[in-house]
């Protein structure tokens, strides 16, 4: 039996990619630019590129290989295997990946989009093993997650299930990048953490984060870092974010009753300056059965999520 | 082959119970009166009487019956076949229903909370026949709903998944029976649309429903009533109603990604009313790709769906 596959993580700035046995321990890694701008041709020939340079390093041919995986930026359709039009892909519109790489490689090519190839990482290999009804978020600049339902990915009819940065939690809140109002995304974000930030620089706040604002953006880490010392401005959008956090974990708990919610991405770095809030909230709003045996953890797989999550969608089985 | 399954439909005021062949249609059909307030004990009595009715009426032996299934209302757990303690059933406390109906009936017994089973059998014979995304809404007092995810149901954890009615569309909105605020159903149900209705009055708006509201309670029915006969009131409740069911309906679309969404319950009868809002409101909030290839159309089974759906809990493969 083949026990290696290749995963390949597509992003905006790059390419990474890696090969990982059944037991989800990264045997090699590769990085290169993705140079999004040069358009699709030129960025799938560097996502060959990566897969020749893995097989390499591994010194074993083709033939030994279980098969590639692919993670991708959304909207996609998985079923087709079809990148749709990302926005930090230019260019890309309706690209038949799968198949592209199948016929260079001339073996099994599985694709899914980034969130819910990392979900299947952490439920083969991470925080979510063993755990039949898992949901892995991922907190970034957005908010994206990937749901395992009775032991197989929730896809939806188009593969686009469990995009739970857009459940709306106010209606009449903020509009999001997608073009609704009030996405949790819209509040709960990196993005959104330092938009608040900005507001409240705007309106003349006394805090460290004004000088930074001068010198350039805020980020959500400028937050934290404040925050962590004593600011109190920074100290309130921290408290604020944890509101937010709570308030779309009790609709993601209502919604798909997992036993185990698993956090990662950028703002998962902060977890003890939000985590015992976050879940204060949540348990205060979701119904009281669907947070009886919850646990909420962070995310294990850390920074190559990507490569391994890629990789594990030739592992999972059905 | 046993190709007929005997459905019965706890609720807070009737006991339902009918037997169902394998393609969905009710053979016999019987109805007693719950009268919860006698407790768990008479309750189930009644409950195996209605099934020893239908088989009287069938005419045939208990060996020539498929099984039972049995829908009841939240909190319950499908799993270990039990009821928790639901608002409308006084002295229930963790039942194990199907265990004793196992008991007195020797026979294959199924148990799921009521929108669930409704769910599967609009799957299974109804407006999702042969659509395994497939997201069933009950609209009436409260919001409830079942999905059909890859052909099987969604259970979550504790089989409490899909609570689709306290998914939060406002955090700051009204309390909902939950406790949480701004839940969907504190918005969009039959019962927020008759408080909406008396907000109104008390504030003075010029309306039919105040005579209704001096005489008893204004409900759903007299509002749509109202609106029908060019009340201005109520075609704004009407407008509003619309507004939040599209509302809810992004959220859902984000987070199932359904082929088809079948709304049923007491409200589903003013279906013209707020359909083409609602849906405009929908796609207008929901991500495109999610929208693309949804229909979202009005249940088939009627006042039946509560037997037939508990019937076809036996039907249900997997």
């Amino acid at each position: 039996m083949k026990k290696i596959a290749v995963g390949v993580d597509l992003g905006g700035t790059k390419i990474a990619a890696g090969a990982v046995d059944e037991n989800g321990n990264l045997l090699a890694r590769t990085e290169l630019p993705t140079l999004a701008k040069e358009g699709p041709e030129k960025v799938i020939g560097r996502m060959k590129q990566s897969v020749y340079d893995i097989l390499k390093h591994l010194g074993l041919p083709l033939e030994d290989i279980a098969g590639i995986g692919i993670g991708v930026p959304g909207p996609m359709d998985a079923g087709r295997g079809i990148v749709k039009n990302p926005p930090n892909l230019p260019g890309w519109d309706n690209v038949p990946l799968r198949s592209i790489m199948q016929e260079e490689f001339n073996i099994k090519v599985c694709l899914e989009n980034d969130a819910n190839a990392a979900a299947i990482g952490e439920y083969l290999f991470g925080a979510g093993k063993g755990i039949e009804n898992f949901v892995y978020i991922t907190i970034s600049t957005g908010i994206g997650g990937g749901v395992i339902a009775g032991g197989r990915l929730l896809k939806g009819d188009g593969g686009n299930a469990a995009e739970i940065g857009h459940l709306t939690i106010n209606f009449e809140g903020p509009v999001c990048g997608c073009g609704n109002k009030g996405c949790w995304e819209a509040y709960a974000s990196g993005t959104a953490m330092a938009r608040f930030a900005k507001e409240g620089i705007l309106l003349g706040r006394k805090t460290k984060l004004t000088a930074i604002a001068q010198e350039g953006d805020v980020r959500a880490e400028h937050i934290f870092a404040a925050a962590n010392e004593e600011d109190e401005f920074a100290k309130e959008l921290v408290e604020k974010e944890a509101f937010y956090l709570g308030v779309g974990l009790a609709s993601v708990v209502n919604a798909y009753n997992p036993k185990c919610i698993a956090i990662g991405g950028g703002l998962a770095k902060a977890w003890d300056m939000f985590y015992s809030k976050m879940i204060e909230v949540m348990k205060a709003k979701a119904l009281p059965p669907n947070v009886e045996n919850l646990e909420v953890v962070k995310a294990k797989l850390g920074q190559d999520v990507g490569i391994i999550g890629a990789a594990s969608l030739i592992f999972l089985k059905g």
